[in-house]
């Protein structure tokens, strides 16, 4: 049996049920409009720990930790962990379950990790090679700007275009039949989309290209419209990147409504929290499904939902040899059933 | 239907057929004993390119269309890519990838990348949501020096542990029915092992572990015995870590034989070629799977082979504060049908 639907949408055989999810932040996550929805606000952004790196170890153990706990589930339970992060080698990942014993999926795609990881895991649910997965994933402001940009002591300057990287993680089981209220029942896969932006300092821009063939295909594949879902996010496009995902849907002759969000826009109050053009990082998505997203399901306000995660697949190697950033977007369809 | 056999170990419903292969290597590779296996020898190890970082991205490209072009397909059959590599940010294969317009997953298992991503490209098959994948992964001795370790012209020094990074890429192209010889019929997903090694000179002691777990819970899984295998082959333990691996099984009363034998032994000539412990890197399982081992496998020579993946999941910065280096290892059997 072929499960997918037009070209890249993959509709699960079983509903994929979201058994547990946790989101564990930090401070300034936790001074913006989603304070309430997170499980764990950190005002000690160092975690206790000594060095950012390690810091972002243990905000993801924490969240696996908690997620777990909320399943009532032990470690022997699940089949699979599929995690990443943006450190160099993934190291917030692997070194966060190190003494789980879980077999473990390292993944990398960018701001997009959360997505890639759910759908991977649906796939292993679906397909009968699990009965329970955990999907999880972090950013965190001070370990991404040391790698990606520049020492925090340095103080420099950040471009209106420029985004804040989450500190932030969010974990989610998925399981085969914990029937609960919200599932999985569709995913669509991205490909990678270059049209030759440069500035890693605008990434919501380089990223839209990518949001728009995702989303638009899915539509396409789906049979469906914008106005079919209660919420249609994107991960981490920003002010700038959002306004050219709706740009290019105009000019295709679709309007993106006021049912369309960015992860990275309701993370942060942008008039308050000097953020520039919004919230981004792995975290962003990740630990806004786990938060907000997910609870106002349960609590009834959203029934079908698309979150569609978008991923910069830059480093600074690559911006400086003069490379352009590749962006990609993977999508899942969230239902309550 | 639940498809796992003992504690870790997936049996596939249907085969899964090796469509095609391809392996490129550089000068160093093929003045090894493998000469004759690979595809492409490519002397100039720049690859006609500006930064290492650019020619592993053109090797991991040339590896990718060449497996394409072995399987008489074009990028529109591909149902997804499955790749990986050592650098930051996974930028070799992203930037090899970003035109082909095929859904993309990235994957970051360190050296045993290779084997996770026929892993996850097998599930997807067996579960119904694939009919043709490529596996495909890479790594470059002269990008991976200046990243982990030392500028190549700095001329440092290495331990006799050290294993030598390989410049390589190959790239497997899976489908549910090509219907030809060589399948991958079950797979073990490795959890991180971390025994608390910090020497990141000696990888190999550090992996070694990990594969011993994923081995012995294999043949306790599949209720088999090192010898009912062709050829049982690490990826890239070195002759350090291989030395270890012998010892823990045989500690256990198991004595892995002649048909054990590891990629980073292999793909070099120890006596004549100053690599000190052996090859490493995604690149040298990888390469070796992709030339000698699938040859030799259509050549009559095996019908039955373990290929267990082993990854280091350190990265500079973690060694530098002080941490220990996570090991992992994922494993497929290859069989002749």
């Amino acid at each position: 049996m072929y499960k997918k639907t037009g070209k890249q949408t993959i509709i699960f055989e079983n509903p994929i049920y979201i058994n547990a999810f946790s989101s564990v932040v930090g401070k300034k996550e936790g001074q913006g409009p989603l304070n309430n929805f997170f499980d764990i606000v950190n005002d000690d952004t160092t975690f206790g720990e000594k060095s950012w790196e390690k810091a972002e170890m243990a905000m993801q153990k924490q969240a696996f930790e908690l997620a777990l706990g909320k399943a009532s589930m032990n470690t022997d339970t699940l089949d699979y962990i599929y995690a990443g992060d943006l450190l160099n080698q993934c190291i917030a990942s692997s070194f966060a379950h190190r003494y789980t014993k879980i077999p473990y999926f390292g993944l990398y795609g960018a701001c997009s990790t959360m997505i890639e990881s759910l759908i991977l895991a649906s796939m292993a649910i679906d397909g009968g090679f699990a009965r329970n997965t955990a999907s999880i994933v972090s950013s965190h402001f001070c370990s991404a700007e040391r790698q990606y940009r520049l020492p925090l002591e340095y103080g420099g300057q950040r471009p209106p275009s420029s985004q804040w990287t989450v500190t932030g993680s969010g974990c989610v089981i998925l399981s085969l039949d914990s029937k609960k209220k919200i599932t999985i029942t569709a995913a669509l896969t991205g490909y990678i989309e270059d049209l030759n932006i440069t500035d890693a300092n605008n990434m919501g821009a380089a990223m839209a290209p990518a949001a728009y063939n995702s989303l638009s295909q899915f539509f396409k594949d789906t049979s469906t419209l914008p106005s079919d879902y209660d919420l249609i996010l994107t991960g981490d496009l920003g002010y700038y990147g959002s306004k050219i995902l709706k740009k290019l849907f105009l000019e295709n002759g679709i309007k993106l409504g006021d049912n369309y969000n960015d992860c990275g826009l309701m993370i942060f109050d942008r008039k308050k929290q000097d953020v520039h053009s919004g919230g981004s990082g792995c975290g962003c998505s990740a630990s806004v499904l786990c938060s907000y997203v997910l609870k106002e399901m349960e609590n009834g306000r959203y029934k079908n939902v698309l979150l569609a995660g978008t991923g910069a697949l830059l480093s600074p190697i690559s911006s400086l040899q003069g490379e352009s950033i590749p962006g990609i977007c993977h999508i899942v369809r969230l239902e309550v059933i």
